[in-house]
């Protein structure tokens, strides 16, 4: 019922137009009444993102079940996965639906709503991490908005891509940019499918790598560390 | 005329609450016309917000004006301290505000409409700094989402405690750290009161500083830069 009713609504959309679209169009074509409608969905935009409300529901597991092993800014990246997965599992109503909210101001008001309850939800958890840090909770708003940022990047670009390319190495890619700022640990590994696993060997040569070619940099101790990341910046060459 | 529609506004929404008043109650408040409201705002909601639109404006005029001697974070983080003036030139209005947005659905909805829209202006700048960039976009995007977050962070504190305190110095506290996360120049000057001052002279060696006592970090060309900072901030030790 739920599903004949999301379907119903984005054939109609897409035909007609989400403005031109009552929601008695909607419950007519899918044939059921009004109240069915209703009693799944708060409101038409509700069946725009139907499933927002289970992912926020599963982040809120996923989160609350963390430990004091878990590396908070790598579990908030985690965390973050879990939406991407929800896009992923249906590539085509994933486009379909960035192409309606693209072009329906009501519904790209609706979507920031909702991007906002994940980054509250990424921000409580790390103010909880941090509670005994000085800043804690400046870090925690801070890192949760660069890890939803990341993660919408590389999510746009897979939309707009009409969902071709690897939706989940992009955003691998995106978060491990994120934890490489404010991480503790190492960047999550490109392949992972198991968030959770062993860390990758990154610090061992590549194999086709010139063992000779080096880089030495001298720094005083002391020396404030942005200056020291800009002279290996400049020294590594473009493409670090 | 618009300041004594706001003034109008302001006077219903505390006495009467937001939903309750309708425009023709301002304007009856105000002693003007319908007409005049919508000349001035286009709905009820914009005449709680009534000088974003200018901050927007000045916000873009204040990135076009940027050159490239300008370190693209600190700019960023400037730009975004043209809101934080807003908000504390009138402090009252300001936490008045604020709580009224806190219990009004669609005004917090509006809200975060407007903040991106100051996000999406920060990021449209720092994607075209970054042009050339690998990840010019991911950085971009990151960068403009953590400078929101601080700036905002430090402004919902500031409101919370009524206006008091410096809200200034909050602002650069906050913005300090997304420079130290993502800058390559250094951090502002916590007093600094003019944003396009001279830099401290922070690569000079501190006097008391032992000159022979030195690091060498030996990295291959083409190792992931997270990890030569992660062995630099070990080799350098606490407090870098």
């Amino acid at each position: 019922m739920r599903d004949a009713l999301v379907g119903a609504a984005f054939q109609l959309f897409l035909e007609r137009g989400y403005e031109q679209t009552t929601v008695d169009d909607i419950v007519t074509l899918a044939g059921v009444g009004r109240r069915s409608f209703f009693r799944y969905f708060p409101s038409k935009e509700d069946v725009v993102f139907p499933d927002h409300e289970r992912c926020l529901a599963d982040m809120t597991a996923f989160l609350a079940a963390s430990g004091d092993e878990h590396e908070p800014v790598r579990r908030v990246c985690d965390a973050a996965r879990l939406v991407l997965r929800m896009y992923a599992e249906n590539p085509t109503f994933s486009v379909q639906r960035y192409r309606l909210t693209k072009s329906v101001p009501g519904l790209r008001a609706y979507e920031l709503s909702v991007v906002w309850r994940y980054e509250r939800q990424l921000a409580e958890y790390l103010r909880e991490r941090f509670a005994g840090r000085r800043d804690g909770t400046l870090q925690a708003d801070v890192i949760a908005a660069a890890a939803v940022a990341a993660h919408n990047n590389a999510l746009r670009s897979w939309l707009r891509s009409d969902g071709q390319g690897d939706a989940s190495a992009e955003v691998d890619h995106a978060l491990g940019y994120v934890q490489s700022a404010f991480g503790t640990g190492p960047a999550p590994r490109p392949d992972g499918d198991e968030p959770e696993g062993a860390e990758p060997a990154r610090d061992e040569p590549a194999r086709d790598e010139p063992a000779e070619d080096v880089v030495v940099v001298v720094s005083r101790r002391g020396a404030p560390l942005w200056r020291v990341v800009q002279e290996i910046e400049t020294a590594l060459g473009p493409g670090t």
